[in-house]
């Protein structure tokens, strides 16, 4: 049972042109695929972050499994923190909306790759699916939320044809993209991704959402793009309307400042990204609702604690995405089936992505939620020639680390980076 | 798969007449086994707390398993913590020194001992060893200290022939102990229980341990039994001699007001017992180590998630025990096997114990440490016949609830149950 290969495969795929705080996404998404070979020939596999400086950790990690079986979790975990360090800054420009691109989160991604293909592999040897092996479900299926964007009809670039859902500017477009997808996936829950437009465009927004979906819950998330005059002026028109506010304005302290003049609910996936925000948060009292991701967080059993960690420090839990393919989901699904404070629909990218590495098809939802699988390991396996394909479209695209203001700025040379930009 | 049956038997064996802070271990300690049963005949088993309250919510606690399996442990806790509330109040007068007598801990003490023996169940049925199902061994073997006592020849009711170990009530008594139990065990750090003699007594034997073995960790507990005052006045004499200084003083405003004052590190397993207590002490930086102990902090897959929150926290890891037997020694062993930053050689009274319930006579120590089981499950199984005979003692000897202050008034009928004593 020993590990006898660790193998790295960067992909790319289609990503819609969709607005956020810091620009537009491109028209590729980078992530990379792990496939772990025991000496059997069985393979688990996990995916995470594709950008150039993760990759190198990948690289530096793959070594440092030799003569460990897929048990030895712990192992595992002592030599990533002893032999994957901190680089050093953030990889990019992306460190505010993409906390997984932070270098001193390095050992933890890592780990949290690892350790869900070696879940994968675990599961596989001994006929039991990953949630199992976290303690068995206390959910069978995982709600999301339906993930609304702002979003331009095509890419400036044009380098395939346009996606299906349209342009999405306006409060009604907005609307018509929340019942588009309601209709497709059935979600419950409705989040729309904001810090785009100006504040009383997206707060118009949320309340024609408001109107056209009078029992479901709201979430706005401006990534930290209004600065706190404008979030508590937000906050007297959004505060009945919102199940939570995610991230207005920047910093903890900013937003322990607004907890005090708003009602809502605070939440975040800005300022607790580390274990030390989250000692901080427990004396700032900035935020209420963590939401958590196991790609930067340590992986699936990191958070399985870290929810216990919420519990005891009165925290609520949710959980955060970046763009992501089925392998994710389902590590998402499996994690979230298994905690009992998990009790706010995750979010998901997994809706603007046409493209996927697994067998069989897109992973389905059923009433907005995945049902939790249950055959042996993460329960999807990786088609081979998808990923070939995708790895192709990685080699040629040519993006190597994600850059949304330089995208935005082939639309607009004018665009400013500045946060908080309202 | 299904749990069928839930089996717990109190048990009493003999104990040694062992003093301190609170008076004198009576001839009897009590626990509980607990057995859990499932289709097809198979049997996992956990060690726990005999007191009366313990056994009224282990007796509540055994329907709550229909329609589980072993490996539904997040489902079991859920129910637990829904149905075994709190009682109120501690079980008696030993509250300080047995901290699982607290009633407010009911529910993380059952969950605790149902969750080792659903381990246990797990394991034997993949044919893992239960530290594998908790990620696998970071260390072989788990290093104990040599727990030293006071102590008297022989109980004043004498219901047995008295122990081998003689009396023990000097400094010269102590070293002769300690020279005795490490040529039997081996071990390589030594706890000296406090809190029973004059400080400038204990002091004393300190400084005649260190005599004696000039190169191991040296502890002192007095079980909160000394003043503020008396403990900054014997912190100039031992800050030198030892590896932490245990509860010398109670509460934990009296414990952080001493970390002012002295220059060892304080230790505990009383003022930081819940997660409540946990989330103060980050705040009052009373205590820099915690004395683990999965019996009432919830199980071991708590235990695990108490030492990441240990490590966010900067805090050590050691482990408290309680009088135990076999069982509790090996769930002790395989948790503390995996944890990394459990660095501190464990508490056991397991020396202190001539009886056990398991097969094949009682666990061996190798150079001070239980080397970890690789066989499934917990690795140990029950000797019925020595259940049953240490179940008719329990039946016999009239102790319910421990009363270590009680059986001191045997001896002196004027001893003052007053805390701090010096
Ligand atoms: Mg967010
Ligand atoms: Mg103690």
């Amino acid at each position: 049972m020993l590990i006898r290969q660790v193998r790295v495969t960067p992909i790319a795929f289609r990503d819609p042109p969709l607005l956020n705080a810091s620009g537009i996404h491109e028209p590729w998404a980078l992530r990379s695929i792990i496939e772990i070979e025991i000496a059997d020939g069985r393979v688990g596999i996990a995916e995470t972050y594709g950008d150039q400086p993760m990759l190198k950790v990948l690289e530096q990690a793959k070594t440092l499994l030799a003569d460990l079986t897929p048990f030895d979790l712990n192992s595992m975990e002592v030599r990533v923190r002893k032999n994957i360090v901190s680089t050093g800054g953030g990889a990019g420009v992306q460190i505010e909306l993409a906390p997984g691109s932070h270098t001193n989160k390095n050992a933890d991604k890592v780990i949290s790759a690892l350790e869900v293909a070696m879940l994968d592999l675990q599961g596989q040897i001994l006929g039991l699916s990953v949630c199992d092996l976290l303690g068995g479900t206390v959910r069978d299926a995982v709600p999301y939320s339906a993930y609304l964007f702002y979003k331009y009809a095509k890419h400036v670039d044009n380098p395939y044809p346009a996606d299906a859902w349209g342009e999405a500017l306006t409060p009604d477009q907005i609307v018509r993209q929340a019942q588009t997808m309601i209709a497709q996936y059935g979600f419950k829950s409705i989040k729309l991704k904001g810090g785009v437009m100006e504040p009383v465009q997206e707060i118009a927004a949320i309340k024609a959402l408001r109107e056209a979906f009078p029992t479901l819950p709201l979430r706005l998330d401006p990534n930290a793009n209004w600065s706190l005059e404008t979030s508590i002026a937000a906050a007297k028109e959004l505060d009945d309307l919102l199940e939570y506010y995610e991230d207005p304005t920047p910093g903890q302290i900013g937003m322990a400042e607004l907890a005090r003049h708003c009602d809502a609910p605070l939440a975040t996936n800005m300022v607790v990204t580390t274990m030390e925000e989250f000692k901080r948060n427990a004396s700032t009292h900035a935020v209420e609702i963590l939401l958590s991701d196991h790609h930067y967080w340590g992986g699936l059993r990191a958070t399985v604690s870290l929810a216990r960690m919420c519990e005891v420090f009165g925290m609520g839990m949710s959980m955060h995405s970046n763009s992501h393919l089925g392998i994710s989901l389902m590590a998402m699904t499996h994690v979230a089936a298994v905690i009992p404070g998990l009790t706010y629909a995750c979010d998901t990218h997994y809706p603007w992505q046409e493209e996927d590495v697994i067998k069989g098809g897109r992973v389905r939802f059923v009433d907005g939620s995945v049902p939790v699988p249950t055959t042996p390991g993460l329960g999807v396996e990786i088609d081979q020639v998808k990923l070939a394909v995708l790895h192709q479209q990685y080699l040629e695209c040519g993006i190597r680390n994600r850059d949304d203001l330089g995208q935005m700025r082939k639309y607009d040379p004018d665009f400013k980076g500045a946060s908080p930009r309202f």
